[in-house]
């Protein structure tokens, strides 16, 4: 019989598979002898149990329950439902994965009719019992049967304005007496039936609630967003109610063991008195730093501090803890390795390898390569920013710089957002419904909740700059303005904030790119060290090749060559060769855009510094270059000297049904080889005069959408040929090789054919992606939706690579390609390049380095090391 | 080292792939002691080895030849270039498939302006001395250096103008040595060397000139048309002349063992004396048939007769001889497996078993399974045909029947089939370069040449219906138009041929489709005792369904739903259905195609007496459904009740960048489930309708283009729900199972999943082949052209399976999904399945059934016996 049910005693704290993060935790905390108010675990298998059930929760888990809740009672001597000493519960989700704000909790659970007298009794406190209870009904009708809260809003309201009050607090015990039969006749009424008097009840409708809200919309969009898998499911904890809202010798609060902002060494925190910890993470009121807590409770506040002290070391990392003052006792709810700010991550663990804490591999481990992103995204430039005066300021919830037009709800933010528009999210407060708004968001900003509120916390994780709790703002929603002291802002204008200062601008503001220096360099030196998987650039321009050679970049790994042809000075060039008749017209054309190619490689070799340059040769379909709207085809004309009818029956002539499979790639080299000697002698004669200068440059020709070796053959034979000519003119030799672009499926299934030419392979995992899936990136979003919504797909696969199919054919090509050219060089250079899970695959089947964008350098760099650290290379 | 060169004596006859059809048949000529001009041959290595060493012939090789010459020199007696007993040889082509007329021939090689003076001494006949040698410099130039017969031939006309002669043959001995002064002096100035004297060099120009030809354009089609590699090479055979124009005691002639066009048992062939081999195949003589030489040369006659029998016997199949009578004597040239027509393939397989020659499976081993197409398109109604008068009658030269407008020259054909018209077309004579109109032509009309004619030979090997040598045409190429007994027939006049009695009619006759009975029938039954590879059909019509079960199909493999929601009465309601805003409207549309549906299945279920239907679900995009032209769409907009622009609208929004890559296929039923929900409701209500009726209908849901095992998860979940309702609904069961399409390469890749929920995969090779290779059947056009040119492919992936790329993805999607479900049905319904050698690659990978149009279902048949005959399956 499997075991559904541990009590935290009992629980492996180390298998956070089963027992999900938070209850793991609460296991080692118990181990640790830390006051843990107890309860018990009922694991992630029970919950896959549930969803293959069929959403039902089996009576062999309910009976383990059941058990565990009868060794809990008899241990602490309270009873479910008793009206002497009755034993209350919060039920939380706690996945492998942390989802903060995701999935459902429940507290107070066990009271009805009958305990909350008991409670009343046992606190001395009818008024405090009877707040709980209301809460509770208002609660469990949300969450476990789904009645909205707002219906239970406009009891309260009633009763308020009836009694003349303003404020929840102002009500005594019997107007909350009569709120609660109030809510249970409304819930009667909804219903058909009475709210849950058996505990029992309430405790299976709870667990099955948390199940639930696994696949809620929010924590689907959640997991697509990190990552985690759909079938891992959530563990569910029960554990004993401690109350912070008992009077003001209670409280409760949140504290990190360093600054998760920037990594400062000291506690870091708030907490709130008389509260339930709801209250501090909804920011609803604003709390106090956790340092004032040494003044009012030094006693508390000292075994506090040696807890989080021990915890630190315990874990080797940053903690971050919820904690309870019940009558002046401590109590720890949770504790869990703190996210952090990219900058803290770097700080923190440097800090820790310092200390002695853990080895620099270990360290490296702490730092989510994504999260460097945040480092390396542009912050308001120094100098500038000193002439501006902020319009207001607020916290500093998540570093970064952002400027953008106002966006007044998360729908707005995603609509614009689509539409190509830069906005800043301007809400009160954020929820979790929000979250794929922010996400969308340049930057976010509300006028309530504090550091740890919702909107920093989950801007913190996505990496988007973030101002919270900046109470000059006066939002007016269905107005559509923002009001800082005085001044109205509309959603057309421009603000600016500063998630590292909590400043606000009006206007935009110039930002700057951060340099590698400090801990960040000290962490990418040791990533260097650790990794094996070489790292270069997808670059066209000097510019991004200078960018990602001074993040590191080894080489680049991907120049789309035309890019540079629809440079406007250059796309007249290009349209003659298109429009031209015969092959001398062409290579007329041609030579004219030789010159332009030319100087830019010399360019890119220069930034380059002797590291390889993978050129990859015109790959659109020549449509493209092609204009389409009426005026231009006339001023083309006009250009070209040619009729407009001539111009559109080349445009109707090229028109293809599926350009994604259409004349593109090599089958242009194959057709018209002029283009592809063009480009070859572009490619060496800028060799030849970089060179000549010094330098010593290695040139990688790439042939793209190569499906059959004879196709590469015979475009090698073009390149090849005319490079010895390109040389055999100069009376120089360059060092260059010829490979090719595995992008089609074909490619991958004939490998080892195709490497008896090819001297390397980039994969090419965008194309190669679109034609696995046998879906157009252009055309999937029509009904991608559905499949997220079917949970068919859990991740997008242009974001991260599927490795099950894309990297299947990926891995099969690896190998064919070694079995017939063993020292062949493999890398890839779709976007999924700069995806740490697609590096670590990368690393995992051998390939040779990985490109990406100028930006994803550092994180290639430390995902590389990262890799190697956990499976290191033979 | 490699022997490169062997005298027909030293030759192994069993092995053709290195001495090509010609060469081992020549070698086993003269082991079994026939009358065989000796000489020897050249390997196909030889001419592999002369491509890979960049289109050089090799010492190696040279000295190899010139040795075995001096062999051959030393046997005969007889020497290169000798002024009394000079050494003749022909050089031919003999690669390992035949390949007639595709590549060079040079005959009377070894005449110089000494040797021609040896062989008018020997031969005591100056005038066919210098004939020879003016037509030898003439061939040799032409096909050796590339100078044009029009040249030589300006020449000629020149002398007998100022002769005043008409004919070749009034010129005498001195025109003829003026003749070869003035085309050597031409020779000289184009070349501006002399024509070669030296024997020896003028045998290694030729073998060049052969091994070149291998590469000829008209090769290449011929082999992409015939699926020959493009590797394989040719041999050369080098052979001492023997003169067929040595006067009337001399001749030449070809000859089948029995009918090629019936399979009668009796000697066929003609001759003509005082001819060489070429006057035959030209067709510019009219020659006599073989029966004629009984009476002229009785001895020749009795001796050829018996050499026949004994090869046909040795070679146990009807053997197509070539032979020359010089001075009365008779030697053998040639002998191959004579080509014939389907129905002389079946009568002679039939024959042969029953003669004992040959066993059931080596007699079905002769059939190209592909041949029997012919038999079954469709011939002239006989009933018809009576009320019918032939406006002229011609050779019966390849059987079956066509009708189409005239194309005068093979271009002409080519492009206006390529518009859709049906052609015929009608030439004086054939040659090879016409081998492309010839092949999309409907039929081939010829003024000349007899039933050995180029003509008759290749459109028998094509199954093209010809009717050759019709005296009565008068062609006027320039004027386009044939004149037939003084009525002018122009391009845009159809007429119609019949190939099997030689009659040419005015205008279209009515055809009839054969059945299969006879000695089809007897080879059938063979085919079907076996084979073990199932045969159903692609159908989607009662009537295309009752024809592949009267050709014997086991069911239908693929029925597309789609093809019927474009029927006229029907569209209106999926356009409605198309354009629903509401599930509710969807469903409303979805409710009044569903009777239809219903119907249709109730027809093909009936039409299947019990053999699996496989009914696919709705696949094209739905924009396929709404109509382009404004007049169509304004129709649409006042019968819906729809504002035009909304039309359009909805039309902008399904608009796809690549529909082939788009929204389709099963993403349809993920996005509209209820599309799904009616399909199976047809299908599940349809065969409880036929049950009832005491039928046993198999019905086999198919999803198409799953990527994903959640995709097919999900849209079966749909299925088997509906599917269980309306069985319930109706209190009975029926037979049905759901299974998918494999045509995305992620399935292929991931089918060990796919199969832990499809009960059968069917291969969509047409798809599979585009995402594959990744490009579009509908815009590979433009640029197939230069890969077929430049070599890269030899064949068209989607006329047969691409087995390197796209058969190695469906091998690994068999290996894969029998892992996870040994007993899966698998399939094949892609257009392929139609092609024998994807039918071999089905059977050897181990499928269940192949799936084809109801047309080649007997051709499959045949196919999968061979396939079994070849490689037993255990």
């Amino acid at each position: 019989m499997t075991k559904y049910v541990y009590l935290f005693k009992e629980a492996d704290g180390s298998n956070k598979a089963l027992f999900g993060g938070k209850g793991a935790n609460l296991a080692e905390m118990t181990k640790l002898g830390m006051p843990v108010p107890q309860g018990f675990t009922i694991t992630t298998e029970a919950c896959t149990k549930y969803y293959a059930d069929g959403k039902k929760i089996s009576q062999e888990v309910i009976d383990q329950i059941f058990a565990k809740l009868a060794e809990l009672e008899a241990e602490t001597g309270k009873k479910f439902g008793d009206s002497e000493n009755p034993f209350l519960v919060s039920v939380r989700s706690g996945a492998r994965a942390s989802m903060p704000g995701m999935m459902d909790t429940i507290l107070n659970l066990g009271l009805n009719d009958v305990s909350v007298e008991g409670l009343a009794k046992l606190t001395n406190n009818p008024r405090f019992a009877y707040d709980c209870y209301r809460r509770f009904i208002q609660m469990y009708s949300d969450v476990v049967i789904g009645i909205g809260k707002n219906f239970f809003e406009k009891i309260i309201d009633e009763i308020k304005e009836r009694k003349g009050v303003k404020l929840d607090t102002e009500l005594t015990a019997d107007d909350l007496k009569e709120l609660i039969e109030r809510y249970k006749a409304f819930y009667l009424q909804e219903q058909g039936k009475d709210f849950p008097q058996d505990p029992k009840v309430q405790l299976i409708g709870a667990v099955e609630a948390v199940f639930r809200s696994w696949d809620n919309p929010r924590a689907i969009v959640y997991r697509r967003m990190n990552n985690i898998p759909g079938d891992w499911g959530t563990a569910v904890n029960v554990q004993s109610m401690v109350f912070g809202n008992m009077g003001e010798t209670s409280g409760t609060g949140v504290a990190f063991t360093r600054n998760p902002s920037n990594g400062d060494k000291n506690l870091y925190g708030e907490y709130l008195m008389n509260a339930q910890g709801e209250d501090v993470v909804a920011g609803i009121r604003t709390p106090s730093p956790i340092s004032h807590l040494k003044e009012t409770n030094p006693e508390v506040y000292a075994q506090f501090v040696e807890i989080s002290s021990k915890l630190e070391r315990y874990f080797k990392d940053m903690q971050d803890m919820e904690f309870t003052i019940e009558r002046g006792k401590l109590y720890m709810l949770q504790t869990r390795n703190g996210k952090r700010t990219a900058l803290s991550a770097i700080n923190v663990a440097v800090d820790l390898v310092k200390e002695g804490l853990c080895t620099e591999e270990e360290a490296l481990l702490k730092i989510e390569p994504k999260q460097l992103d945040d480092l390396l995204h542009p912050q308001f430039d120094a100098k500038e920013i000193k002439k501006h005066k902020p319009i207001a300021e607020g916290l500093p919830a998540s570093p970064g710089a952002a400027c953008g037009k106002i966006a007044f709800s998360a729908e707005e933010a995603t609509e614009r957002a689509a539409n190509g528009e830069d906005v800043i999210l301007v809400r009160l407060e954020t929820s979790p419904e929000d979250i794929e708004g922010m996400n969308v968001a340049k930057g976010i900003l509300t006028a309530r909740g504090g550091l740890t509120s919702h909107a920093a916390v989950v801007a913190r994780g996505m990496g988007r700059c973030c101002v919270s709790g900046c109470g000059e703002l006066v939002i007016d929603e269905e107005g559509r303005t923002v009001t800082i002291k005085g001044v109205k802002y509309t959603d057309q204008d421009y603000i600016s904030i500063d998630g590292s200062t909590g400043n606000i601008y009006a206007g935009t503001l110039p930002m700057i790119v951060p340099q590698i220096s400090g801990n960040f360099k000290t962490i990418m030196d040791w990533a260097n060290k650790y990794r094996v998987l070489k790292v270069r650039t997808n670059a066209d321009t000097p510019h991004d090749a200078k960018t990602a050679y001074d993040f590191g970049a080894e080489g680049i790994g991907l120049c789309r060559t035309e890019h540079m042809f629809f440079e406007k000075t250059r796309i007249a060039a290009v349209r003659e060769m298109i429009l031209a008749k015969t092959v001398e017209q062409r290579k007329a054309a041609l030579a004219k855009i030789l010159p332009m190619q030319k100087n830019d490689f010399i360019a890119l070799y220069k930034e380059m510094h002797g590291y390889p340059v993978t050129i990859r040769f015109l790959d659109p379909p020549l449509h493209e270059f092609l204009p389409q709207k009426e005026e231009e085809i006339a001023e083309l004309s006009k250009e070209m000297k040619i009729s407009v009818e001539e111009i559109k029956n080349t445009i109707a002539a090229l028109h293809e049904f599926n350009p994604m499979m259409g004349h593109r790639g090599c089958r242009l080299a194959v057709t018209y080889p002029e283009i592809a000697e063009m480009q070859t002698r572009a490619v060496i004669e800028a060799a030849i005069a970089v060179n000549k200068d010094g330098g010593n440059v290695k040139a990688e020709i790439m042939i793209p959408l190569v499906g059959e070796v004879k196709e590469l053959r015979y475009v090698k034979s073009v390149v090849v040929e005319t490079a010895e000519k390109v040389m055999e003119e100069a009376g120089v030799k360059v060092e260059y090789s010829v490979g090719t672009m595995i992008e089609i499926p074909r490619a991958a299934i004939t490998a080892d054919q195709i490497a008896t030419e090819a001297e390397f392979f980039s994969f090419g995992t965008n194309d190669l992606t679109q034609m696995t899936f046998g879906f157009s990136r252009d055309d999937a979003g029509k009904f991608l939706g559905s499949y997220y919504e079917k949970k068919i797909y859990e991740s997008d696969p242009f974001a991260r690579l599927d490795q099950t199919g894309v990297g299947e054919l990926v891995r099969i090509a690896a190998e064919k390609g070694k079995s017939t050219r063993p020292a062949i060089k493999l890398g890839i250079c779709g976007e999924h390049g700069g995806d740490p899970s697609t590096i670590e695959f990368c690393h995992n089947i051998g390939l040779t380095y990985v490109s990406c964008s100028p930006f994803r350098v550092p994180i290639a760099i430390l995902a590389a090391a990262h890799a190697n650290i956990k499976n290191p290379r033979k």
